[in-house]
């Protein structure tokens, strides 16, 4: 499957709840948005660049040009490698790959909290009520 | 130009000043980001879909595609012409139309605020140090 630049996949994150989908600019060109959250959250989790694209159903050298495109936008870099070659290679988040996440989902987390009433209003004026998106917000769903 | 989905073309939009474009998933295959919402503000501002699709480098099939489908997505049309005819029609938001574009740029403008610290800390971990981006929220620069 090909994967847009940043688009969500149908991805895992806890944050999709809301319904709302941030992306930084970094750069004219560089942007961090939900897809590339989730790609180092996976290479945190599995230790693998291969296995983190995989179960986004990306290709590897999709997954590898998106940490080569973050590692060069950083002052440090945001993945290290633990062993060399293609795609048996280990691959684990740096201290900044780790705090460049952990903002990004602290940002998620506020944007959708100082949002969340203009959130609903502009629900509300929706055709259909979204029956499974807010479930995760309401602990009475 | 082909502009994907919801992408920000080189817009003209206020609010990007900040490096921060939010999307709004409003079904699982209709988002409200930034493309949509200078859409609809172009529409305000020209009284036509054709003009304001036109400034974004987007052709009028394209823009009168995304107004079809927010039309769509709501109880009530967000975009009414007030003439038939292809190219020639004249086009208004209605209330509708006007709430959401407000809305949007509410919570643009709040997730902005409450991010707003998260997001220099960021900023602070690139490599080159966005010269442009933040200017117009700096009054000093």
């Amino acid at each position: 499957m090909s994967v847009p630049d940043d688009t969500p996949p149908a991805a895992p994150a806890a944050a999709d709840d809301s319904g709302l989908r941030l992306r930084l600019v970094l750069e004219p060109d560089v942007a961090f948005g939900p897809g590339k959250a989730d790609l180092l959250e996976g290479i945190a989790e599995t230790g693998s660049i291969a296995a983190a694209g995989r179960r986004m159903g990306m290709s590897y050298k999709r997954a590898w040009t998106l940490v080569e495109t973050l590692n060069g936008a950083f002052a440090a870099p945001l993945v290290a490698r633990s062993r060399g070659g293609a795609q048996g290679g280990g691959a684990r988040l740096t201290e900044t790959g780790a705090t460049v996440l952990a903002l990004y989902r602290d940002i998620e987390a506020k944007a959708a909290r100082a949002s969340r009433a203009d959130r609903d209003r502009l629900q509300a004026l929706l055709r259909s009520q979204r029956p499974a998106g807010e479930a995760a917000e309401d602990p009475d769903a």
